[in-house]
């Protein structure tokens, strides 16, 4: 495996990172970690160690994380003193109603994991999204974004809204989740957002029939603002690092390499050998303090999926075990949504990971890809994800680190030597016990909304 | 209609242009125009004066057109001296058999339509043009590349080619085309190069049901060689103008703007209005001498288009009633075939006409898009092909013109008032009587090969 490194340290980094003197990582802690559930999660019992760590180091930290697409990380979460004007703001605009994957995305946007982008994709946006996998910026300079984020009304809604500029986002519930601004509504053409998107129109994608199918045929675009951060209560919220916040984590630990591994499966012992693998390459490159983000995919997922609780147990099993060193380890999840896009999902991966601070990715065979839904195949060439972001626009900053790695059959029996801790994977023989014990025909329930 | 003029002058314009004095356009005319069969042919009446023209001016004639894709005009026939040996050469190497469209790629890519390209794409390519819509070069910088370019093959064919790294091309009445070295033969996924290029998988696409179903499961890249210039003797060759016979043309003209015109219908007189009125608007811009380049597409058409020897008479007459001034116009062939395949392939033709030396380029309603082939309704949005075109990576250095105007109704009545030309009205008129008189049935020639 060749690489070559390119400059990772940003020119212009213009984020408002505080130093390590200035951060109370006990207090960051409790404010983001509500509702700790896995007593032996080791991201809770190492930041303690790390928070003295910190704070005897020099008080002259600065930044030399990745900088972020666009050049400034998007926050689009209204300050808590203008919350209250807003709010009575928007209670006379037209209402949208979200679904709970909407929802994901508001969160996904209103973090800045999908920075430059302020807001659902206008129409000048998801068309360059659609043919180029990237946007330009007014600079000139291109940023890659490879899937459309686009919100979906249907006609009703949109004579609703009428001539309004403005309209206000309701959750699935009813509740006030924020504003859309200046918006633009537009066709939705679901025959050609699937073929380009997925390069089928086969039935049976999982995002399709969940979120496309069902949605209505307009797309409206705008400046989002969310009136106070995303929230799930489903006991993982703790788990939900923002890429801010994950950079102030990467600063604190003074990390000098970020090498991201996006996953929505449990982590076996080969995983977990190739990161270790690449942390010592990493050190051999002269590299001080590489740091693993392990980074699952906390949004909607296929059915037979692992659900995220329980991938979350197995994966903090895996830290407990002592499989990865916490030390040198960050869990957290990402909040998109899955695809199922295989090469042009891939790079919104490692895009949305820049954003949180990774200048380094892990790719594996057949990134977020699946089996074809009407015919028996893989749905994409399981090289081409690899080589399609090796070669991504908007993407050359990111050092792609490429891996091939034996894929164990998928069965009931036991896992051969080695290949996951003997926690890690009671936890998984007890779901699938589990749902085995409830109706065949009952899907497993996605806990992310 | 808004107009922001961009640099158009190459900084390292590195083509081989003779000088006027240099070149007898009276010589250049015999060898290009072998067979003239349009005795109004306002081309040819026009040449004469230019040359003369052209021959009085200074002989310190620079060229100022744009500069191709990638620097450098690609121009893959091989000189006249090495013919025999590539020949001989030729006869040990495993024969790939072209159809009529895979002769009308070989065409385009061996004249430099579209350089930077040398030859059918290996899969690297490929994907970056199905993903992006464009190909990076070594340099970094970026050219638009929006119609994946390749060359199929069936599996006797892979198998007789073996380890081969060399294959020689055969046209299809067996003759000996040229080769195409260095080879890659990867997979051909057609449900994914429909998808990512159509925005559908709909049945009744034309190109598709032409030539990609028939093909066969593999893909052939590689350098192409093409042994002497692609002629197909029907009596049209003399307007097929190469890149590099354009470019030395509209230098021999002392043309500072090249304004180009795709199209594959007849024209009618408010096409013309428009080409009159964006001269017009170029001399008020202080361009002195914009040339138009009538540039009707002459590969592959679908069966209900106006076949091309009728249009390219229907174009004689309109330079001969004189609603196109002859003198600032050249009408030639552009050798690609088509796609439909709207937004996508737009780009497409305007970069190949960049390559041509065109800097500005017009663009019209619905540019390459059709019906939608199963359902009551455009295939795409009729303003799309506008907007992708504007934002289309690798295109900055292109003009865009776009213009709206009234489609009007097709049928056999008499047009309106001032709608085309009396004598172009009669050949159309002509030819559908004579479409009639034949078999229902029957469906009309392509007479480009």
């Amino acid at each position: 495996m060749s690489l070559t490194i390119k400059a990772h340290i940003a020119a212009h980094f213009n984020l408002n990172l505080r130093t390590a003197k200035q951060t109370k990582l006990t207090d960051y802690n409790v404010k983001i970690r509500p509702k700790p559930i896995y007593h032996s999660n080791q991201l809770i019992a190492f930041q303690p160690k790390m928070s003295a760590a910190v704070k005897s180091a020099s008080s002259a930290i600065k930044s030399s994380l990745i900088e972020p697409d666009g050049g400034v990380l998007v926050d689009l979460v209204v300050p808590e003193s203008e919350r209250g004007l807003r709010t009575t703001e928007a209670e006379s605009m037209p209402r949208v109603k979200l679904t709970k994957i909407d929802l994901e995305w508001v969160h996904v946007i209103s973090e800045g994991w999908a920075s430059p982008l302020r807001g659902f994709m206008r129409e000048n946006e998801y068309l360059q999204s659609l043919h180029f996998n990237c946007l330009r910026m007014k600079d000139g300079s291109i940023v890659n974004m490879s899937l459309p984020i686009v919100l979906a009304i249907d006609d009703e809604t949109k004579e609703r809204i009428g001539s309004s500029t403005n309209v206000a986002l309701l959750g699935p519930t009813g509740d006030l989740i924020g504003i859309l601004r200046s918006i633009e509504i537009y066709k939705h053409n679901k025959e050609e957002r699937i073929a380009r998107t997925w390069g089928t129109t086969a039935a049976g994608l999982p995002y399709v029939e969940e979120v496309i199918t069902p949605a209505g045929n307009w797309l409206v675009g705008g400046d989002l603002e969310v009136l106070k951060p995303i929230k799930y209560n489903d006991g993982l919220d703790h788990y939900r690092l923002s890429p801010q916040q994950l950079r102030k984590e990467f600063d604190n630990r003074q990390a000098d390499a970020i090498f991201a591994f996006q996953l929505r499966n449990p982590i076996h012992n080969g995983h977990a050998l190739l990161m270790n693998d690449t942390r010592r390459r990493l050190l051999e490159m002269g590299y001080k303090n590489p740091i693993l983000l392990l980074h699952p995919l906390g949004g909607f997922t296929k059915a037979d999926d692992v659900p995220l609780d329980v991938r979350m147990e197995q994966h903090s099993k895996v830290l407990e075990d002592g499989v990865l060193d916490p030390e040198t380890t960050i869990v957290s999840i990402f909040p998109s949504p899955m695809h199922y896009a295989g090469p042009t999902e891939v790079q919104w991966h490692a895009k949305a990971r820049i954003n949180a601070g990774a200048n380094f990715y892990i790719v594996g065979r057949d990134p977020a890809g699946m089996g074809h839904p009407t015919e028996k195949r893989d749905l994409y060439d399981p090289d081409h994800g690899k080589k399609v972001l090796s070669m991504a626009l908007g993407l050359e900053k990111l050092n792609i680190l490429p891996f091939r790695m034996r894929t164990f059959a998928r069965s009931g029996e036991n896992p051969p030597d080695g290949f996951m801790c003997p926690g890690g994977w009671k936890v998984l023989v007890q779901y699938y016990e589990s749902l085995q014990a409830e109706e065949a025909t009952q899907q497993p329930a996605i806990l992310t909304s």
